[in-house]
């Protein structure tokens, strides 16, 4: 069994970005830029932008984080992302979702330009995706094809299995381990909510890549030996061995089933680790084409 | 067995289309109105362009098939379509593809505007597709989900297969199967030419689609009993018993298959007349839009 650790590889691709960072200062350019809109005050949201922003911090690049009061109108939203998307020492702009109940999340999505769209949930960069066009891959599929380059896990003509559709993890990810290309090319079945017998495709999987949110959903009696498991979910758990009370968990029971795996990440430390770093990478990307750089 | 007759349900959609419009000219609107770029002389593409002008004749469309030069620059192609983008009296464009190997599809595609993207192949229509947004499905995908809900074929919960990943294809109607939607949230598997032991999965499909354009690929030692086919396959075989010399086959040995299966369709007379009849839908569906009509 090998652990596919993202902790240890979001560190090596930290410390290539850090350099190139090095490089653009020493030769009197600015440094990469990204941005964060924070609506409100949810305390996830805080924690992931406050993550983002310390990883820009490590490398860095510069970040700002704009926070707005959870009652601002959507078009006072939209007319923020607007001046950033217009600014030109800004090359990466996000906006933490959950947004509040008032405002429509798309509407804001699809008014963040495209060549700032680094977390790739503009439909114009999905769209792009599905042909192949290159683009802004979304940071979590874009974090688990690195995991799998990097690991050189064989993917052609394997047969892999999504669970969980959701537009920001599971859609994606399946029209991506499919695509014609090295590190993909995977016969892939999309599982969801309304799939019948699980077991019965779980079982005949060569990678599973789980994006459900239901804490140690997959055990080892439904793998097979030498699996591939890519585990995206996280669940905070009541835990009385952290100081905190809670821990985190994956959707797969990690002890259970990493005996039959030949691959299998870490939760925490796979998946999410590989997700910031690859946010970082695309404000990098947006960076250099910006400039007409290639660092 | 029950034949998936695309022959019949079109004429039933178009006579419903026609009533439409003319109820749109007995308000002394204009007719909506679907213009079409062919390029340069390949027969194929005309037979197409042709068979699309016609079916607007019999509607009562306005129709028009702009022809240029199959040495037109790109830069002077894309004017032309600015120039239909920014016309008020037109609802829908389609650009007959292939295109000369000078011009980048891509680009072209990419210029025409996505209110009047009726081929639902623009970056934008595909990413709005994805994440389950309204917009203009593609033809071919559009007919197909309408087969199926026209004959109430029951795809909750079912095994469906879809064989070909191209981007005109496979690939969408793979995204739009699973879709959390009534005639959809099938378990969708992708397969393509990367795929191993194609009939390990072919025997446990519920539904299938096949997109390979291999005639007579699907044979029915491949399938088991009660299945549902749809045959998006077009090969043109030289033949003794047509007046032309030649008929067209699809992807699966219709005789074959068609005792072991609940629902089938022919080729010709399947998919084909249901992605023109699409075509005019969504050339209705951009009319009303502009014109803040539901009629």
């Amino acid at each position: 069994m090998i652990l596919l650790d993202g902790k240890s590889l979001s560190k090596k691709i930290k410390s290539t970005l850090s350099k190139k960072v090095e490089k653009i200062v020493s030769l009197n350019y600015r440094a990469p830029h990204l941005v964060a809109i924070l609506v409100g005050s949810n305390p996830a949201s805080q924690t992931y932008v406050s993550a983002k922003e310390k990883a820009c911090d490590e490398i860095g690049f510069n970040s700002s984080v704009i926070r707005l009061d959870e009652n601002i109108s959507q078009e006072n939203l939209i007319n923020k992302i607007l001046e950033i998307n217009l600014n030109n020492n800004i090359d990466g702009l996000i906006v933490q979702l959950p947004l509040p109940k008032h405002i429509d999340e798309y509407s804001i999505i699809e008014s963040i330009s495209i060549e700032k769209d680094v977390d790739g949930f503009h439909p114009m960069s999905l769209g792009k995706m599905v042909i192949g066009e290159p683009c802004f891959l979304p940071a979590t599929q874009y974090g688990i094809i690195t995991l799998i380059e990097e690991n050189k896990i064989e993917t052609n003509g394997k047969n892999c299995l999504v669970i969980g559709r959701s537009n920001i993890v599971g859609r994606p990810i399946s029209i991506l381990m499919s695509r014609n290309s090295k590190f993909a090319n995977a016969t892939v079945t999309l599982a969801h909510s309304r799939t019948k017998n699980i077991e019965n495709l779980t079982k005949e999987a060569d990678i599973i890549i789980v994006a459900l949110g239901k804490a140690n959903f997959l055990n080892k009696d439904m793998v097979k030996e030498g699996v591939v498991i890519i585990d995206v979910g996280t669940t905070r758990i009541k835990s009385n061995k952290t100081k905190s009370g809670w821990r985190v968990v994956g959707d797969v029971a990690f002890e259970s089933v990493k005996q039959k795996s030949s691959y299998i990440t870490p939760v925490p430390g796979g998946v999410g680790p590989m997700t910031i770093v690859s946010l970082l990478k695309n404000t990098m990307l947006s960076y250099e084409r910006k400039n007409n750089l290639n660092l």
